[in-house]
C-alpha cells in the first residue's frame, strides 16, 4: 500500500464538541431549552455520515476523542496540525433565534479553549459564529482572536441572503481587525432562515449534497462583486469541503461580465478572478475524481491550485478522501507540498514544515502539553 | 477580417414578436389586460440588452422584422436555420396566474404560424410553455407539435421548484410523444413565483447574470437524479445560454455520490454523467473566455462538446457571441462542423449541412415562400 510521507496541514477535521460540557457554558436560561438547533428536510444519507472505524474504542460519537482521533487520523496521516470543526452546531448559523445561537457559539468556543485546544498543540481552533447576526459574531471574533489557540473563524455556508451584501461586513472587519481567515462550511443549506437553495428544494440527499457547490459560486460571486474583497483588502475566504472544477467557469463569467458590466460596480478597479485568486482558499474534499486523471491536472492549472488550494481530509465522514490518493499522480512535488501544507501554514500562521515535529515525535500520539 | 464560412444552424435567435398581435390571438378578456407578466427585481443592463445595429432601418424593436434579421445576422453569419425564442414572454412560465399564462403561451404560437414561420423556412419556431401549469403545457405540445415549423418547447429556466420532480412529467412526456426536445432559457430567476435564486437574492444584475448558470447546474441535477431520462429516454433537454464551463464539476460531483448513495435512486442504474451525455445539450453562448485558450479545449474534452454542444448567437442581445470567434482556434474541423451544424440538425430533425441552401441563394435576403 502506497505510503503518506509529506507533512499535512488538514484545514476540515470533524471533532464532535461533548454537548453536555458545551451547553455548561452557556446561560442556564437557554442551556436549559438543550442543543435546540434547526432541523433538516427529512432527508439523510442513508449509511450515516460517520466512518464507523472512527468511533473511539471507549465508545462515544465518532471523533469525540482527542486521543484517538491523533492515533487513527493525524498520526497514520503525518497530519502535523489539523483545523477542528464541530459536528452539528454549524446550524447556529441558520437559526432564527439569534440570540441562542450567539450564545451557543460563545460556549462552544470557550468549551473548546478548555477540551481539545489545550489537549495537544496540533488541533488548531476555529471561533464558531453565527452570520445570522454579525455584530455579535464581530464581538465574539474580538473576545477571542487574539487566543493563539484560534486560527480561523468558522460559520455555515447557507445564509439568508448572500453573504457579501454590507450587513456581514462587521465580520469582515473583526476577522481582519484580528488576522484570521473567515471560513465556511456546508452542511445547513435549506434549514432554518437559510435560503432555499439551488432550483428549489431537492427531494433527496443525493441532490442536496451535489447541489451544495452552487451556494459557494453564489457566495463567493457575492463577496466579489459587493466589492468585500477591496473593503477588506487583508480579508482571506475559505470555501471549505464546496468542490473545485466549479471555479473556472465562475472566474470567467464573473471577469466577461465585469468587462461589460463594470459601470455597476465602481469600486472593482481589476477583473474579480484577481480578487479571487488572492483572496479565496478552496479545500480539497471531495475532490472531483474526472474519468481522465489528466482533466483534474487542468483543472488545477485554471484555478491556480498551487496558491489556492488546501488540503483537507474531512475525517471521519463517509466520503472524506485519503491523503495518499487525492491529488493527481502527475502533479508536481513542489506544488503538492503547498497543497498538503504550506498554503494552510501561510494562512493561518502555523510553523513552515520544516520546523514541525519529526515523524517520530509525531508517530507517538502522547499529548505533547 | 476572419470571415465566418462554415454553416450554422443557430440554436438561440430572439426575436421580438409583435406584442399586440400576440394579444389579439388570446381570449378578449384576458388581452384586456395586456401584456401582464411578472416584472423583474428592478436591476437591469445600464446599457440595454439589445445591439444598436439589430434595430430595423423602418424603426421598431431590436430583431422585430423578419426581413432585416435574415439580412442583419442570417445571411452574414451563414446562418441556414435559426431556432426563434420570443424577447419577453418566458416569465409566462414563472406568472402565478397560470391560467393567463398558458393562454398567453398558445396566443404566441398561433401568432409565430402566421407570421415569422410562415416568412422564411430559415425560421425555426420553438413552442412555448409554461411549466407552472404542466398538465396544460402537454396540451400545447400536442396541438402543435405535429407542425414542421416547429422543432423545439422553449420554457423558461426558472421554476418553483427543480424540474426533474414528477410534477413536471407530464412536458416531458407530451414532447417524447411529438419527438421534441425540451429547451430551457434563462431570464426569470427570481421573479414571480420562481425559486429565489442562488445563494439568496442578488444585488445587481451584475450579481444575477453571472448566477444564472446555477440554476442550471440545480435543473440538470434534478433531472438527473430524479430520473427523468430512464423514465422518458427518447427526452432531450437543452440549456441554453448557461455557459458550459461548470459541467464537468457537476458531472464529477454527480457520479461520485451516485457511487456512494445510489441505494437512494435504485433506478439510476449507470453513471449519472452517461444520462447527461446522451440526454443534454447546451449552446454556446456566453462562451466562456479563459485567459489561456487551452484552457476552453480543455473543457470541451471534459463535456464532450463534439456531441453535446451547439453554436448559439443569442442575438441581438449584448453579450451575444460572432461565429468567427466563440470556439477554441486549435478545435479540429470536424468538431467545429458538429458544433456549428451538425449536433442541432441531429436534435432538431433539420437537413444535413450538404443539402442546405447554395451560399449565393443564402446570400439573397428574399424569403423564399
Amino acid at each position: 500500500m502506497k505510503e503518506q510521507t509529506l507533512p499535512i496541514i488538514d484545514t476540515d477535521v470533524h471533532h464532535s464538541p461533548d454537548k453536555k460540557e458545551v451547553l455548561a457554558h452557556m446561560p442556564k436560561a437557554l442551556a436549559a431549552r438543550g442543543l435546540a438547533l434547526p432541523g433538516g428536510n427529512g432527508f439523510g444519507n442513508p449509511h450515516g455520515v460517520n466512518r464507523r472505524d472512527a468511533t473511539p474504542p471507549g465508545g462515544g460519537e465518532a471523533c469525540s476523542d482527542p486521543a484517538y482521533t491523533l492515533e487513527h487520523h493525524f498520526v497514520p496521516n503525518q497530519i502535523r496540525y489539523g483545523i477542528l470543526h464541530p459536528a452539528g452546531l454549524l446550524a447556529a448559523g441558520v437559526s432564527a433565534d439569534y440570540r441562542y445561537a450567539a450564545a451557543l457559539c460563545s460556549a462552544y468556543n470557550d468549551y473548546m479553549l478548555e477540551s481539545w485546544l489545550s489537549f495537544d498543540p496540533r488541533y488548531v481552533g476555529a471561533i464558531l459564529v453565527a452570520p445570522n447576526w454579525p455584530e455579535a459574531a464581530a464581538r465574539e471574533i474580538r473576545r477571542l482572536g487574539g487566543r493563539p489557540e484560534f486560527r480561523e473563524i468558522i460559520m455555515t455556508s447557507a445564509s439568508e441572503s448572500p453573504l457579501g451584501r454590507e450587513q456581514y461586513w462587521p465580520i469582515y472587519e473583526a476577522a481582519c481587525e484580528m488576522g484570521l481567515p473567515v471560513a465556511v462550511h456546508p452542511g445547513a443549506e435549506g434549514n432554518g432562515i437559510s435560503n432555499r437553495p439551488y432550483a428549489g428544494m431537492p427531494s433527496s440527499y443525493f441532490e442536496w449534497h451535489t447541489s451544495l457547490s452552487q451556494n459557494y459560486m453564489g457566495q463567493i460571486a457575492s463577496l466579489a462583486i459587493e466589492g468585500v474583497f477591496n473593503q477588506f483588502p487583508e480579508l482571506k475566504f475559505v470555501a471549505i469541503e464546496g468542490g473545485i472544477a466549479w471555479l473556472p467557469h465562475l472566474l470567467w463569467r464573473l471577469d466577461k461580465n465585469w468587462k461589460a458590466l463594470r459601470e455597476l460596480t465602481p469600486w472593482l478597479t481589476e477583473p474579480p478572478s484577481e480578487l479571487i485568486r488572492r483572496h479565496v482558499r478552496l479545500t480539497t474534499q471531495p475532490i472531483e475524481e474526472p474519468e481522465k486523471p489528466e482533466h483534474l491536472l487542468q483543472i488545477f492549472d485554471m484555478i491556480h491550485a498551487e496558491e489556492t488550494l488546501m488540503f483537507s481530509s474531512d475525517y471521519p465522514h463517509w466520503d472524506g478522501d485519503d491523503p495518499r490518493f487525492v491529488l493527481p499522480r502527475k502533479l508536481d512535488e513542489a506544488a503538492r507540498k503547498r497543497i498538503f501544507y504550506d498554503n494552510a501554514a501561510e494562512l493561518y500562521g502555523l510553523p513552515p514544515q520544516e520546523s514541525t515535529v519529526s515523524e517520530e515525535a509525531a508517530n507517538s500520539a502522547t499529548p505533547t502539553n
